[in-house]
This record gives structure tokens, C-alpha cells and sequence, in this order.
């Protein structure tokens, strides 16, 4: 039987990894730290007993009225200025995105992203046939001065204009930098001049060790240009799968009409209401801030003593840093040896739209205990000494 | 600002309907009868006390190994020969008909439909650029003998085949039809023969009022050519939003790749298990049919009480009636009018993948009380006898 696989996916040929030993120490993807995961059955017997004909019923398409003005409330605090009608809930940020792409993408159209930028949207985007203009970052995030170059070039050559620019501005997923004030206002003018959306992804923004937030590129918003994407993956649990879009309400109800899966359920969204309500909600991000911070300080203690040679840039938040190793090293060769180390990171590789460089390697520090993370780090070391040493094929 | 909001929905010019009134009786949507929503405390307990890490971290992308289990065995027990590799866990049944689409269909693919067909299929069928080639339905179910015609036509013309075959086989949505045995047989025969891949979409089978189950198309599927999809929300609640799709296992690992929500909620699927492993399952089940066979018996009362007029096919099982009213009537007309009289229902036109009869429409005996289904029915009359003396213009 031949399946007509659309080409709505495209496989990137990787490494062939071999099976995890038993005892491997993760620092691949951002789960959170089991310890952390909240108590929540107060919620769920609330929500299941008082609310029961809600909750165990189809729900509301764009989301529980509460739940949407909460949200709103939310981002009010963070000067986003929106009301409910501006909120659809979501199965999670990663289902906002998919919504966002399905009202505003054609296939062909052009979506600007950081280099690296998140690896999960990659084949979100590439499902819509979108292609990629890949801008690069500084300590300040993404270089607005490049990209505003590049737009020039593109207008005055008459190209086609991207349509999205594709944002993680707090705490940067991989890198975990912060882009600065100056620089999101530019980004704000570039999509005004330019008629470009932004889509601004921004998880991690509660999840800040030291230092003051920077206002969210939608608090600089006068004109609706940007789509604010966010979850309750790190304000309370990823399980909750609940995230939520804000932009404007003509999109919102468009994105509504292409949500096909019946509303997203009940249950959590009461649960999330419920939690907070009963005042759970704030201590527990004060909880997870001090947890990861924690997290974070072994890692870069780890670092220091085992990996001096390694740069990266201290992140004031968020669940990662973002190694930098002395050339010449190909992460994704390394991958495959530190597994046998007994421990694992995301390569390079898997945060380019096209390509770039090898010698990269993200590591999350959200899900391993601290004892695991000083381990683990140590195992890296051991890795890339094996790898330095040419020792990968002694095994 | 212009979104460009591609053509990936086709809205339905309908009759603006006035605001509902508050007393309003809805035969609309099928919404389970409130007082008929299962106690899930206890279940939801367990899993966030028991499985809190499991339930609050992120999910396996094809869903927990034990739900797919559980899948399997349930799906064996109607003959449909599966494992757990053949299952992908997804939120809600219209999910799995979406991943389905997203995996099999190209724009401009067609998809054989009933006329009438299940009416929230169409919006999702539409977003991925099908087309629809519509067959009749008599009291045994689609008519195959129409269909064999058609595809030799089709074949002889040299024009292209439909892709899928989408279909309720058991309890149809809106007839209420159940296909027999023979028809099943022949529709496997003629996706052999014509390459056809047939989605079974199955979310009523176990709402059997009397008679016997008709084994599921899949169970006579030696080839890989049904997908088959299957949901919790008739077995235990809708708003678990927890469904699944069975089949080749090489077709689940490709929408498990195109799923990109970041794994449905472990918290619903470890409540389903703990739901049924606490022995609830089997008699809730069980009160529901006695609830729905009550409601469908009282509609069916009031309809030869008030109604006489009106021709259906009584359903065996399921949630709805399919009322054929003498024409001339036209079913969208006659809903403005009715909800003025304080009831509601589908218009024929929402069913139909073209354009069919107006003189139809769908009744859901589910979700209104029996006291409310009696008065809903005399409502119903009240509205076509308005709609007969042309009073439709005097409120």
C-alpha cells in the first residue's frame, strides 16, 4: 500500500545513536525537574466535583472564559495590552505555533528565525512549506541591524519579504540570552516598516534568577503586528499540556474556526484556575525559580572546574545554557560517544534552519538533580577528551 | 494589517440565526447528558498522586505504552487485529482524522463521502484541499453498489481516484444507520481493488441500545487499507479529549512525527486507565445505554405524538435521529423559527459535502432531559406549523 506522505516533513539525517545505558544522565530536553512537578490533586478534585458538567464536557473552542481573561490579566501585568477576546487556549505553546502558521503561512513564504533558534518549531514551520532567513545573535539577541540589511537588499531587489519572524526574546532558546530593549523596539519598527508578524514565543519569562525582565516585543505593540505565544509548561507543569495565542481577535476567531479538535480540555484549564485561585500559583514559581537557579549554579560550578575551556554566556533565567567548545569538534559525533559516557545534550546541528557551526552543544539543566548534573558534566569532560583523543571507535 | 489567511477553510453562507433564548431546548450538538458524566475524582487522585511525574511532565509523543495497550485489547475484543504498535494516542477523535489528513491527502486528493456525511468532518477534509465525491445511503448504510459504479467510471475516464473513504459505519452520523455486514465486505473489496484507504470512524459502537454489533470494517482489513478511529468521549467522557487512530504502524509512526503538540496529557489517559482498572468502566457503559435507550425512546414517543408526519429509521444505538419532514420545508428556514420557539437542531444543509434535500434534519437525543425532550419535540411541531402558515415573519 503506497501512503502519499505528503512532503509536510523533512528528516534531517542524523548520527545513528546507540541504545541509552541505563543509568544516563539527561540533559536533552527541557522537562522539568520531577521534585518540582506541583501537587495538584486539591485542584483536580475541585475541578472534577464542583465543575464536573464543565470539565468532563466538550469545551468552549477558544478556551474557558476565566481561564482567557486570566491570561489576559497576565500578560496586562507584563503591559501586553489585551483583553480575552485576544487569548485562544491551546494544547500547549507548540499548538499555538501550528495554529499560527495554519492562519498566516503559505507554502513558499519566508519566516525569519534566529541562528540557532528553537529545533522543535523547525519542522512546525517546514510543514507549511515556509523557507528560512537565518539572522545572527549577540549578547543582545537577534541582530536587528542584519536583519533590517537584509530586508533592504530583498526590497530593492524585488523579492519576496518574509512574512513571520519566529522570536524567543527572554532567556533564548538555545542560547539563553535576552534580547535587549533597544533591540526589540527596532525589531517593533522593522515589522511596521516592512509589514512583517512577529511571533514572539515566551515560556520562559517567570523562570528569572537576577536581574530585571525586559517587556515583552507585544508591550511595544500599537498596531496588533505581533502573536504572543505562551504555556503553563513552566509556570506550573508541562502535563497540563495548556498553552495559550494572543494577537489580534479577528486572528483569534480565525484560529478558532481551524482548531479542529473540539476545544482544548476542560479539565486543566479548571485545574490551572483552581491552583491559582487557592493561592498555589505564585509560591510555586518562587519554588521553581530558586530550584533551577540551584540547577544552574552547579552546572556552571561543574563547568568551571571540568570544561575551562568551554565559553558560554551566564543565562539570568530559563532552563539552558549554550555551550561553546574549541574548534575542531562535531557535536554530533560527540553525542554519540558522551552516550556511551552516560550522558546526553542536543547538538548544533539541531538548532539551524540550514547549517552551521559543529562545535556547539546545548545542555538543560532543568531536569537532572544537582548530584546528576556534577556527574554528567564530568562525563562531558571524559567525552570530550575520548572524542580529542580519537578514542570514539574504541568501544 | 492583511493576514494572508489561506484557503484552507470554506465558510457556509447560513441563515443569521437570532440569540438564542435562555430557556432554549438543544437537540444540537451531541453533548453527553450531564447527570450521566462519571464520578473521576478517585481516578484523577490516583494519577496525580501515584503518577505525578508521569501525568505533569511531558507525555510520550504516541501516547502511554499502557493506554495503547489498553487500546489494542479493547480493539482485538471487536475482532480488529492490532498490537500497541499499531495505536497513536491522540486528543479527541477529530485529531486523529486531522494527523490522518495530514499524513494521506494532498490538495485536490478526493474523499468519498455519504450524503449525508458527519458535518465537522467536512471543514477538516476542506482544510487540506479535498474534494468530495458523495454516495447515497439506503437502511443498510453506504451504497457500494454506487460507489463500484462510480470508481469504474472513474477508472475508465482515466481520471484520478479517491484517495480515502471516510465513513461512520456503526450508529452513522446523522442517520443513525448501521452498515451491514455485506456492504463492509464489499467496501474492503473495492479499496482493494481501486487502492482506496477507508477511515472507520467508530465513537458509538459500544452505544447499543438493541440488536447485534456488526463487526468493524477493520476486523476484515488483511492489508493495511483502514484507519481506524476511535475516541473516549462516548465510553467515558467527551471532555478527557482522548482519542485514538489505529493502523499500519508505519502510518502511526509518521503521524507521530507530524504531531506537534508535544504528546497529548498523560493526566486523562493515566485517568482512563485508573478508571477502568477501578472496575467503573464496564458499568458506566453500561447505565449510559440505559440513560440514551430512555432518551431515544422518549423522543421517538413524542415525535409519533406530535410529529406524525415525520419519517426516520429508528437507530439501534448512537445519539441521533435523522427526521425527514414532507416537504416543502427547508430545514435551515425552520431553524430560525424553531429557536424562536425555544428548540434547536442541525439543519440537512450542515450534512451535505455539496448540496442535498432541506427537508431533513438531526435531532440528539443526549444531552436534554427526557421532560425537556418531550417539550422540545412539541416546540418542534409548534415551529413547522408556523413554518407551513408562512408566520415565520410575524416575531
Amino acid at each position: 500500500m503506497k501512503f502519499r506522505y505528503a512532503d509536510r516533513v523533512q528528516h534531517t539525517a542524523k548520527v545513528v545513536l546507540p541504545p541509552a545505558p541505563t543509568n544516563l544522565i539527561s540533559f536533552g530536553s527541557g522537562d522539568a525537574f520531577p521534585p518540582a512537578l506541583p501537587d495538584m490533586v486539591g485542584a483536580a478534585r475541585q475541578a472534577l466535583s464542583e465543575f464536573r458538567s464543565e470539565v468532563l464536557q466538550y469545551a468552549p473552542r477558544l478556551g474557558l472564559p476565566e481561564l482567557r481573561r486570566w491570561v489576559a490579566d497576565y500578560l496586562r501585568s507584563e503591559d501586553v495590552l489585551v483583553t480575552p477576546q485576544h487569548i485562544l487556549i491551546t494544547n500547549g505553546a507548540k499548538h499555538g505555533l501550528d495554529l499560527t502558521c495554519k492562519v498566516l503561512l503559505n507554502p513558499g513564504d519566508t519566516v525569519v528565525v534566529t541562528k540557532p533558534t528553537y529545533m522543535t518549531v523547525l519542522p512546525i514551520f517546514r510543514e507549511y512549506g515556509a523557507r528560512f532567513l537565518e539572522i545572527d545573535q549577540d549578547g543582545e539577541g537577534m541582530r536587528t541591524d542584519q536583519l533590517r540589511d537584509r530586508l533592504k537588499e530583498i526590497s530593492a531587489g524585488g523579492g519576496a519579504l518574509p512574512t513571520l519572524v519566529y522570536n524567543v526574546p527572554e532567556f533564548h532558546n538555545p542560547t539563553g540570552v535576552t534580547m535587549s530593549q533597544h533591540r526589540r523596539a527596532e525589531l517593533i519598527e522593522l515589522a511596521e516598516e516592512y509589514s512583517l508578524v512577529i511571533v514572539e514565543d515566551d515560556p520562559y519569562r517567570r523562570i528569572r534568577f537576577e536581574g530585571s525582565p525586559v517587556p515583552p516585543v507585544q508591550s511595544l505593540d500599537r498596531s496588533g503586528r505581533v502573536v504572543g505565544i505562551g504555556t503553563f509548561s513552566k509556570l506550573i507543569a508541562p502535563g497540563l499540556r495548556i498553552g495559550w495565542v494572543a494577537c489580534d481577535s479577528a486572528l483569534i476567531e480565525k484560529m478558532g474556526v481551524l482548531k479542529s479538535d473540539g476545544g482544548s480540555s476542560a479539565l486543566p484549564q479548571r485545574m490551572i484556575l483552581e491552583y491559582w485561585r487557592a493561592g498555589y500559583g505564585t509560591p510555586h514559581i518562587a519554588e521553581v525559580v530558586s530550584t533551577y537557579r540551584h540547577h544552574r549554579d552547579i552546572m556552571l560550578e561543574a563547568i568551571a572546574a571540568h570544561l575551562p575551556e568551554a565559553k558560554l554566556t551566564k543565562p539570568q533565567g530559563g532552563y539552558y545554557l549554550w555551550l561553546q567548545l574549541p574548534e575542531p569538534v562535531d557535536t554530533d559525533k560527540l553525542l554519540a560517544i558522551a552516550r556511551r559516557r552516560g550522558v546526553e545534550f542536543i547538538p548544533a546541528s539541531a538548532f539551524y534552519a540550514t547549517t552551521g557551526p559543529t562545535n556547539y552543544l546545548r545542555l538543560a539543566y532543568s531536569y537532572a538533580t544537582p548530584d546528576a548534573i556534577a556527574v554528567g558534566i564530568q562525563r562531558l569532560r571524559d567525552a570530550i577528551t575520548d572524542s580529542a583523543e580519537g578514542r570514539s571507535s574504541m568501544v
